[in-house]
């Protein structure tokens, strides 16, 4: 029996990972690396250090391999992503059976962030699982949700209040989610706040939440719309890449 | 200048620290442990465990002190909880100004989960910063939805879907959210779920989620709620306090 570990390492920060992600992947006999590729490698380069960092001795072996690209092409995106899921599943039932031949062992595969939160890794996981016969833990990790809180010192709900997690391309679509209180906005391809009316919203924003590179901007979001999309751009043109993620709320009127 | 540091520690396991939560706590020359009063003690015994077990020589110095209670006779709940917290605000004073008599150096709170997520201390270290010069730093931590999402290996979300995130109180009051597609629910005093419609939802239950204790329980809310309203009644009898949260989502009709 083959045991999956998808371990969180929290969003950059190598000081994100916790002592239960510490303990799996020492255990681990095997830790898959993917690599997405010439120019944008630095989460594999963040992978290996976190690895080279935490595991003492030469246990366990580190096998990198090539993420297949997925067919921007296909005329339906949602089975273009699976099919490339499917593509996924299948390198990866073929590196585990080529690194415990022996159809035994723990795996590790390090998570950015949480696996919960916005990320294939748990779907793709579950195909090989359909393969391959393997038991899957779950080790989690801080999101860049809790690395944009930290990073504010600020709450994330106001007392007793809802909060919305959604995306950028929802925010376009579909502006403020209903009677949300706090929104989150994540996976924002740039500036998807832009969609909305700004007066009466406060926004706290942060690039490379957690990591010695993090910028972060608050205020109200009629004036701070133009310089974020600014930094965003500059930061974005200077590093090559760029996470971003942001909270807003509507500032409270005097009647409530 | 004195710093406080808000210390994210998870949520009851101690393997969910952080090595930064390390690092902050072995830097800290005070930490302040809060006591409940008799048999409420399990969050002060976690963190005295989680304390000695993290920090190596005799630094820092561990200082606890008595929570006042709170006015739950207090005509205005809003208010209660305001005077409340301003009488906490003016306990840590007293206790930083006790434990750091020259006026300076770095104080460790340790805090449930992460401190952004429904929690008190942000907005009770406000009131002390109000009255005492101090810097404030906040340590993510993981919080009990991923402590969630974890034990029963799911993503939070749809694939590009929305999360919301609401209290016991509001599930109660307001039923389910508006257009939410996947709901968590926290601070549940007793099986909220019970106002809705059960048909077509379905749950994934934690309680004691981290912990040596969890339990857990997944299915259609239609089967599942009387089980869950059972175990949970049990589990908190015997154990004397419960913590649950839960994740609910509609079931995905054939047609969408
Ligand atoms: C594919 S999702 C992965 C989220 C991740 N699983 C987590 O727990 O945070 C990527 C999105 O997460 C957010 N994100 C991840 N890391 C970030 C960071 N260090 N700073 C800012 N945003 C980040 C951004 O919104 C980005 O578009
Ligand atoms: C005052 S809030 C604190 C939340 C905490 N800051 C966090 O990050 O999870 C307490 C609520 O969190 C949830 N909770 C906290 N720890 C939990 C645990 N170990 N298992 C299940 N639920 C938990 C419950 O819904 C509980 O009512």
């Amino acid at each position: 029996m083959i045991e999956l570990f998808l371990i969180g390492i929290g969003t950059g920060n190598p000081r994100h990972l916790t002592l239960e992600a510490i303990d799996a992947l020492r255990a681990a006999d095997l830790v898959l690396i993917p690599r997405k590729g010439p120019g944008k490698d630095d989460l594999a380069g963040l992978r290996r250090r976190i690895c080279r960092e935490v595991i003492t001795g030469d246990h366990p072996q580190l096998q990198e391999f090539d993420l297949p690209k997925r067919d921007a092409a296909h005329p339906d995106y949602r089975a273009g992503v699976d099919d490339w899921h499917d593509a996924i599943a299948r390198i990866w039932a073929t590196e585990i059976r080529a690194g415990l031949p022996q159809g035994t062992g723990k795996v590790g595969f390090l998570v950015w962030g949480d696996p919960s939160l916005y990320d294939s890794t748990l779907r793709i996981a579950e195909r090989v699982a359909a393969d391959l016969p393997l038991r899957l833990h779950v080790i989690p990790g801080i999101t860049s949700i809790q690395a944009l809180t930290a990073g504010h010192a600020i709450p994330l709900n106001r007392i007793g209040a809802p909060v919305t997690v959604t995306t950028g391309r929802r925010l376009r679509d579909h502006g403020w989610p209903g009677a949300a209180d706090s929104v989150v906005v994540m996976l924002d391809a740039g500036c998807a706040f832009d969609a909305l009316a700004p007066e009466g919203i406060d926004i706290w924003w942060s690039a490379y939440a957690g990591m010695a590179e993090e910028i972060r901007l608050a205020g109200p979001l009629a004036e701070l719309a133009p310089r974020i999309a600014e930094v965003r751009a500059e930061a974005r043109a200077r590093h090559g890449w760029i996470m971003d993620i942001y909270l807003m709320r509507r500032r409270e009127t005097a009647a409530g």
